[in-house]
């Protein structure tokens, strides 16, 4: 039966969030229907409400970091039941035969994975709506388990900031005595931190604000260099196996490659754009260094990382929110006025 | 005893090289001294005469792809004999102690390789000159064995040329059945088709000029793409997992890219410099492609190469000239004019 849901949507791309009514698919055999609990704000959420990268579509109802419990699933569907706490990140469908979707690697699946929201399904070609909803449905085989023990609330944001900062440390192997730097501390950043130093790494925050350090080492840096000191960068010279580079704008990555060690990668998670001012190639050449990107990352590698939070009891720094206060929210956001991560509280919603 | 030895040097950066007699050290107790037959012609070469990357000193002797016949050996010498043929790369020494050095990448020594020439001997503190001469002293550890049966002076360019190509395709794992791309067809490139063709590579050429099509796959590419051509470049999409970008002059790497697959790598070993025009950061993010960089390579590789390459019967398509007509030599490079390297037969020097 098609569902009517009740959720938040923009309507173009100066809007406001505002109530949107809209109808969810009838379930398909392979479907977990899920009441959602909370939902995370990400950037990128506002980027797409307000037409930042081109191709946004409306009504919008943003959201990809849910987290919700099983009401009803279809018969084919063997994971999940009634009753379980499950989660949804960026991506609802993909292919699933390309080499990308045969290798765990939805994120890129050739013919492009179906978004979370501002996407169609492949099969009944509807818009998707994300997680500033009611309910969602979602195919088994994206959804997702949320470990026993874990906050709710907090686990919210692993499904996107989460296996942001996971995939790339785990592609590029770190673990016990790595050394590991992050630039900047966000939402993206203080997970970065913190799953950094679980894996056993010696973790760096890259900063420009000296204000940032105290909260860094509570979040698991063991050091703090303050970028735009030029003592403290050549004191990390050749430093870092890994640089998680967590910033959402355009920025010089030149002063960082120095602090690449041999055979080093700085990697970006957060920005999508021209990079300005142009790298210099003779810091790649002279030490076998490598500019990557990497983004979010496959289902079972989300598991594996829900699994790694559950063990080691990691979830993200949040502030609740009610969905009435979403607009207020996108404005602290573009102020970096949150630590780490706002997350509506879907009740809201209902009440 | 120190040696009185005949070269050929420039004076100053605008100058023409002319007969230059210099000293070369007195032979320590691991040193080998060498009857040098033939050395090849790199690109830098001209970049350091000229002083194009700043740094150069003068008198420079110019040559770092030596092949000649061992003449003595210091008494701690223990892997070669007179009579032995032989050859030196780009480097002739570094601090051997730091972490490159001890895994065989003396190339990234920390404390930087002692350079074949416009360099300064760690012990000694006299500059060092090369290969454009009758003779050189080099410790034992940084001198290679040429195979028996290999063709001395197609072997020359195998010091540099024939390392440069064979690092980066070595450390990302190229094999049977991979996928390979060179970009650029000069000294760097065609050693780049013989040797990933030679590895089983399914090999490919990116080149501006249709003209050089043939003789690419005479030299092992299984295709060629014109790089200008847009249906050429999005027939490859997606295709390739390492890329040899071996151009020696700044370009756009953007168009390259989307030619990558997913975890692919673009890697430079030509260009120094600003990335211009800028690179994008969406194509690497969405693939987790990389874009790195790689300088020759270590010694024990090198021999690695050597062998393979007495192996396969792999050499440096040549033209072999006379000392004395180097200064031309270097006008007909300037304008991509050899197929595909220059050696002097120093028998030229003594005659």
């Amino acid at each position: 039966m098609i569902m009517n849901v009740l959720g938040y949507a923009a309507h173009f791309s100066k809007d406001a969030l505002a109530p949107y009514r809209f109808l969810r698919r009838e379930p398909r055999i392979d479907d977990v229907v899920i009441e959602i609990l909370y939902c995370g704000v990400c950037h990128s959420d506002l980027h797409q409400v307000r037409n930042d990268w081109g191709g946004s579509s409306y009504p919008m109802v943003p959201g990809h970091e849910i987290v919700g419990r099983v009401i009803s699933v279809g018969q084919e569907v063997t994971r999940f039941k009634q009753g379980d706490h499950v989660g949804v990140g960026c991506m609802v469908d993909s292919c699933r035969h390309c080499g990308p979707c045969e290798n765990g690697l939805e994120q890129y699946c050739e013919d492009l994975p179906t978004y979370t929201y501002n996407s169609v399904d492949r099969h009944d070609h509807m818009p998707t709506f994300g997680g500033y909803s009611e309910k969602i449905v979602v195919s088994e085989k994206f959804v997702l388990k949320i470990p026993k023990g874990l906050d709710l609330k907090g686990a919210a944001p692993l499904l996107c900031a989460g296996i942001t900062t996971w995939s790339p440390l785990r592609h590029w192997r770190v673990g016990k005595g790595s050394r590991v730097a992050v630039i900047g501390l966000g939402g993206l950043g203080h997970m970065g931190l913190k799953l950094a130093k679980a894996m056993g790494a010696e973790v760096t925050l890259f900063t420009r604000s000296p204000g940032k350090a105290q909260d860094a080492r509570r979040l698991g840096a063991d050091n703090v260099v303050v970028s735009t000191d030029d003592r403290q960068m050549k004191a990390v010279k050749g430093r870092f196996e890994l640089i998680i580079d967590t910033v959402p704008n355009v920025h010089d990555l030149n002063p960082y490659l120095p602090t690449l060690a041999i055979d080093g990668t700085l990697v970006l998670v957060g920005y999508l754009g021209d990079l300005e001012p142009m790298l210099n190639s003779a810091p790649l050449i002279m030490g076998r260094k490598s500019v990557a990107g990497s983004v979010i990352g496959g289902i079972a590698e989300t598991q594996e990382m829900l699994d790694f939070c559950g063990e080691h009891g990691i979830v993200s720094d949040i502030e609740v929110i009610r969905i009435q206060e979403i607009n207020a929210a996108y404005e602290r956001m573009l102020k970096s006025d949150v630590k780490y991560r706002f997350v509506i509280d879907l009740e809201s919603l209902r009440s």
